[in-house]
């Protein structure tokens, strides 16, 4: 088995930046409202643009950084839970943008979670060595899907895009997973064609203060490895409260948990690969250091991998 | 690497046949039209049934035939066309009506070599250890996504699931694929949200006999096997001409193909594992004998897989 790393990430953000006083406003909130309730002061929406745009934005955004032969990525997998491309997916519609003449390309649908889902996937084709690079793309466009008038989910979600790129590490490096579904509890957070992104926020709160700690428990029990030892934890920005809960829950720093949530909202299935990019941006992680990202949410699902930049 | 079987399939179709005379009589079409050009003489379309229910009629009917606990399935992987479940997906839905407690689910959009996605992946996790048996589903319901008035899609396109369970095997197994995609001719054969499917036949068709034939010919080179060699292919049935043009391409007898398009029409993601669970039923591929999945479609995509059953 290839050991496999981080080459390079990408984002894309919508230009329409929409502030939490207008939306306090809209629904007659007092200032502050939703920032204390949620810690999101701006999250954005599409105006004109759209999932695939957004999807193929953060992908070259990713590909300005870095010098690869695309013609050597050999597999793209788009996690999203906002599609509205059924066939081709919007993998296959990267893969023409990007004119790639030979790559296996999926879409899957997989709740905020999918990113980890389609991480893992793609780690595994190159770890066994069937492609050189490849591409995971974690996208959303959820103001398609929140209802105007719902309180729970609008002032909550956003739009936007995160690219990685995977390849081969000269390197050892570790990798573990700990990736589960419960679908028994999947009415608590559902999106459906031609339906609205449906949340009750209170179980949503529950599954989201208690599971995600347990699967990161889990993880870093098989794994042999302390907390001590990993210098970040990119949670899915799912609600600051909620990863204030989690912080407690095992014992840490709140500031070892990356979070962006309150310029960006929860963007379900981007919101892991935009916190990636920020950090690796802002040099918060170096070559080596040991990271976890920890996916949870509808579905519903969970996933924890733990790597070595 | 463990080596991966099939344990067991299973498969659902609706209730409602339709003939193709039907359809004749409806288009205004002369007596054995449709038969003439794409060799279907029925195929089922839903009336109470839907495409998570024929999924896990599928699931069951494969359940039926094989004494394992389902807790210890680790992955259910659903491909299909025709979702409208974004979130939780079908395979979640699945997890809840079988209740296994510990499984990763997820949804896969891949055109209609889904199911060769799903199957690569999900022996990918029993391969490398991660989990003891896994389901793949293949679904589609087009019923839903054809144009009463569009005559290339309505005679073709019909309804079903199939599902297989894998799992380690005591013997060495052969494994191959060949799987890739085409997004640069994806417009060729299209389903998006709240329109229906499109097809230009005639691109399709030189698809169909051409890129297949390449992708498995590639395959056994790659395998450094010879087609004598192999029992049976079990193609996607696209449409009989171009299942038998592909048959002389690699200059082996027809009868060497499986072919059920007659009597089940063409169901995108679900025609393999449907094909796949007749032959096993009928006793038409023992232990060991070598077989050849061979799935295309739209994405396009093409995926060949060469094992032992």
């Amino acid at each position: 088995m290839n050991s496999v790393e981080i080459l390079a990430n990408g984002i894309a953000l919508p230009k329409q930046r929409i502030e939490s006083k207008l939306l306090e406003d809209r629904f007659q909130l007092e200032e502050n409202w939703i920032y204390d309730r949620t810690g999101i002061n701006t999250r954005y929406y599409v105006k004109n643009e759209d999932l695939k745009i957004l999807a193929l934005n953060a992908v070259k955004n990713m590909l300005e950084k870095i010098n690869v032969d695309v013609q050597e990525i050999g597999i793209i997998v788009f996690a999203s839970t906002s599609t509205k491309h059924l066939m081709p997916g919007i993998s296959y519609i990267i893969q023409k943008e990007l004119d790639i003449k030979k790559c296996m390309c999926l879409d899957i649908l997989c709740g905020c979670c999918g990113y980890i889902n389609a991480f893992d996937i793609v780690r595994k084709y190159i770890a066994l060595g069937e492609v050189k690079y490849g591409i995971i793309i974690g996208a959303d466009v959820l103001s398609d899907y929140t209802d105007d008038n719902d309180i729970n989910t609008k002032v909550l979600l956003g739009d936007g895009a995160g690219a990685t790129l995977l390849g081969k590490s000269n390197e050892k490096k570790i990798y573990f997973q700990n990736i589960t579904s419960e679908g028994q509890k999947g009415e608590i957070l559902t999106c459906n064609q031609n339906s609205k992104i449906f949340m009750d926020g209170k179980k949503v709160y529950k599954f989201g203060t208690t599971k995600p700690v347990e699967c990161l428990k889990e993880l870093l029990e098989n794994a042999g490895e302390k907390i001590e030892n990993i210098k970040y934890i990119i949670p899915h920005q799912s609600n600051l409260k909620m990863m204030k809960s989690m912080s407690e829950k095992l014992n840490i720093d709140f500031s070892k948990m990356y979070i962006n949530i309150d310029r960006i909202g929860n963007t379900f299935n981007a919101s892991i690969p935009i916190a990636l990019n920020e950090m690796i941006d802002k040099n918060l992680i170096q070559r080596n250091d040991k990271i976890v990202l920890l996916g949870y949410g509808g579905g519903l699902n969970l996933g924890a991998i733990l790597l070595e930049y």
